[in-house]
């Protein structure tokens, strides 16, 4: 592993660390509040930790896989401790764990909090909780990449340790400027979504902060009982419809605007997520339709909770884990594990590996029918390689493992098995409510300060889509003549 | 497909299946109970449809996979449709889909039962319920193959169907030879289990039904109670050891008689096995251990509690369900998933597939962080081949997909989701018992007639291991041109 470069691109990265907590700082001054002192202290020492660490590009600038992987789950740990500082500095969490908690599923755009009234929070603690959202939501990385002259060939090794799905396609030959195309893409809708909030009678602070949990598919409200506080059918469709458009591949959004439609048309991830959302908005309608009677307000219940859950965001309007029917329910669940696009901002599985996985399944069984048959997977009209497949699949095996893992370690805590498994499946699918006793009107702070940061890993682990964390945690790579 | 070949082999599979009934008139006729029967019709029956289809061998014996895989579906419903009637016509239960529910999942090894009070059944029914087991455990088609004159490739295609596991290996040369050791090992230990049981103060009838549930890891128990009616540590122990004796690869067994030690011991499956239980019986000694104050008696519970679950019995003699701290809840849940090693009589993923599943994910791992190494998966100390990871891969994908599906359709009844996730996993992976309202002591009589014929389907699935039912439920093979 190349050790100067690392440390420079490292210390680049806390420096645009201290750089994002200065909006918060702004915010702080503008309402006046003490709480703007808090984050004083995290950007010295960001400043001071990256200055002499980026101060002077090493003359070789090669990295690799391993050293991409590295970086990025690096970028993670380090932009986490620092981002919880403020929260530990402000006085309102019980512990730095909390903060930690907190932060963590801030970036990684989890949403679960462990606050049981983040009202309380000054404003400037409330912008910082929600902008970690808009930061994670995009990456920390692809946002640095923008910035940084790197060649392409190296960045595209972070950019594939770092953007969501499956598979990673170049859309223009530089790096630096396909950051830039997906970033003014977030950037623009995200604009378009404080205006649309606006209109519906939120207040300015309201709608940048829950514009920033919906574009970072996160789900943190500054209201304790969430998107219900307003009771406006407008805002929660105007926000149901932006989950789904953050929970889209960014990819598509460039080729609408190149005007390459045959393309963007011939996506099957897009099909499915559409059908999949009609599908389950319907038929949760119908089940939850005997609660409110009346069609249309289930409808919009039903549209929203599946907008929030299948894009990984998980803002709520109705308590789901008390009040629905198990059908509704046990779908969410389902739509949990399943995720958004490939590609998006959203956490999950994604649907482009649920295809693949299905496809490659429905193959198999042909041929072991059929033992002469030559079939091939196709995606998007295109074949897929065996490679691709063969990833696909140990991500999934990986996947169910850590869950399992983790909902084991989870009950010494001693809470039921609902709990303790929708817990994992939201902390780590990045969604933030579960079912039982982490449901959208309770939180996580009923866990052990260790069952906290093993959630806190499991976001991380979801976020950068597993390896990344894994190759952190491999001791092979923290042998000396390694790094 | 060759239909002629198909109906010969089934009829004499029909034929077979009056001959099993047999035992349970003979037990009827001792104790002199009317309900014996409740059996004639259904033995006039299974001959009357038996005799004209195997009658007269056909010319063209050739059979194919598919053919295999339909054979070895069609001859579980059918022997469940038939097996079902003597439950009916006794008049100890509520519908004909109870019947159905409780004789596939006795056929499946499965032990989900829908009797509140087994007890007030006549000896003759139960001995058929517990006699079910013993037959589904080694296969009825393994049972048909050692008394059935086919050539050997022919055969090789129904036995890879019926034998759990992924890699299906031919002991001897002939296929007859291998069913013949298979099924003397089975007898020899299922006799030895009688006669232990028997030492330990268990009445005969006790203990052939209750040796009948271990050797199929089945579990139905004849006490409403289970083995707790019995309150002895010598049964519990007995009764442990045989469960986990049942649960190994009866390959190894063969092994072991022709004094290939040194392959024996070569087996990786094997030592998996034991360090689990080990492991799982530890830790849930050290969790219960508050409960029930004293080391031992905790350390019997836990170690019944381990092999009755990991080997997929599901006999109990404490519920876990409602009385156990939930780490062990917790670990009992995954145990269920893991299941027995492939080749015994136990279902579950099997431990061997979990084995190519970790050590795949493993290797890949490593070529992404060294893209130029080279890595082949190895058990047994032998390579393993990339179609044998594929399928073991496909498998699963198609296993998690069936319990995330099935699990959604149990939500209509609206029970809770440990409830329903627990049922699912309990019957597909032919448990038994689950967690919330299907636990040790609690029955699947609360779930519709609906769910109770999804569950059973599971447990076929389970049983089978998924591909014949597959083939059975696909319209392609019930075209005319193909059947």
């Amino acid at each position: 592993m190349n050790r100067k470069m690392i440390a420079y691109i490292l210390g680049r990265v806390l420096l645009v660390g201290a750089a994002l907590m200065l909006p918060s700082v702004v915010v702080g001054v503008i309402y006046r509040e003490q709480a703007a002192l808090s984050f004083v202290l995290p950007i010295v020492l960001l400043v001071a930790a990256g200055l002499p660490m980026s101060c002077r590009k090493p003359a070789d600038t090669t990295i690799f896989a391993r050293d991409g992987f590295f970086i990025v789950a690096s970028v993670w740990v380090l932009l986490s401790l620092a981002g919880a500082l403020p929260f530990y500095l402000c006085g309102g969490f019980e512990s730095f764990w909390d903060c930690l908690f907190e932060i963590v599923s801030g970036f990684t755009t989890t949403g679960a909090s462990i606050l049981d009234d983040p009202e309380a929070l000054p404003r400037c603690i409330l912008f910082w909780r929600s902008f970690s959202h808009w930061v994670g939501g995009m990456g920390v990385l692809v946002f640095v990449l923008a910035i940084m002259p790197l060649s392409d060939d190296r960045s595209l090794h972070i950019m594939k340790a770092e953007v969501p799905g499956p598979i990673v396609g170049k859309l223009v030959p530089r790096t630096r400027d396909t950051a830039m195309i997906l970033y003014g893409v977030y950037t623009a809708l995200t604009v378009v979504l404080v205006v649309l909030l606006l209109l519906g009678g939120m207040p300015l602070f309201d709608s940048v902060c829950h514009a920033f949990g919906a574009a970072g598919t996160g789900g943190f409200s500054i209201k304790t009982a969430g998107i219900a506080f307003y009771d406006s059918a407008y805002i929660e469709v105007v926000l149901s419809v932006f989950m789904l458009l953050f929970g889209v591949n960014f990819n598509l959004y460039f080729l609408l605007l190149v005007g390459r439609l045959k393309e963007f048309i011939k996506s099957e991830e897009l099909w499915w997520y559409i059908v999949i959302v009609l599908v389950a908005t319907a038929t949760i309608t119908l089940n939850i339709n005997g609660i409110y009677g009346d069609p249309a307000i289930s409808a919009r219940h039903a549209f929203f909770q599946v907008s929030s859950i299948i894009t990984t965001t998980g803002y709520a309007t109705e308590d789901f884990a008390r009040h629905w029917p198990q059908y509704a329910q046990h779908l969410l669940v389902l739509l949990m594990i399943l995720g958004a696009c490939a590609g998006s901002t959203g956490g999950g599985l994604k649907i482009s590996r649920f295809i693949l996985l299905v496809k490659a399944s429905v193959m198999e069984i042909r041929k072991l029918l059929h033992p002469r048959a030559v079939g091939v997977t196709r995606l998007d009209g295109g074949p897929v390689d065996a490679r691709t497949i063969s990833g696909v699949r140990t991500y999934f095996s990986i996947y169910v493992l850590i869950i399992c893992v983790s909902t084991l370690l989870l009950s010494f805590d001693d809470f039921d098995f609902a709990t303790n498994i929708t817990a994992e499946l939201a902390c780590f699918n990045n969604i933030g409510p579960g079912l039982g006793l982490v449901g959208p009107m309770d939180n996580y702070s009923l866990y052990s300060d260790a069952s906290k940061m093993l959630l806190a890993l499991n976001m991380l682990l979801g976020r950068l889509e597993i390896y990344p964390v894994l190759v952190l945690l491999s001791p092979g790579v923290w042998r000396k003549n390694v790094l």
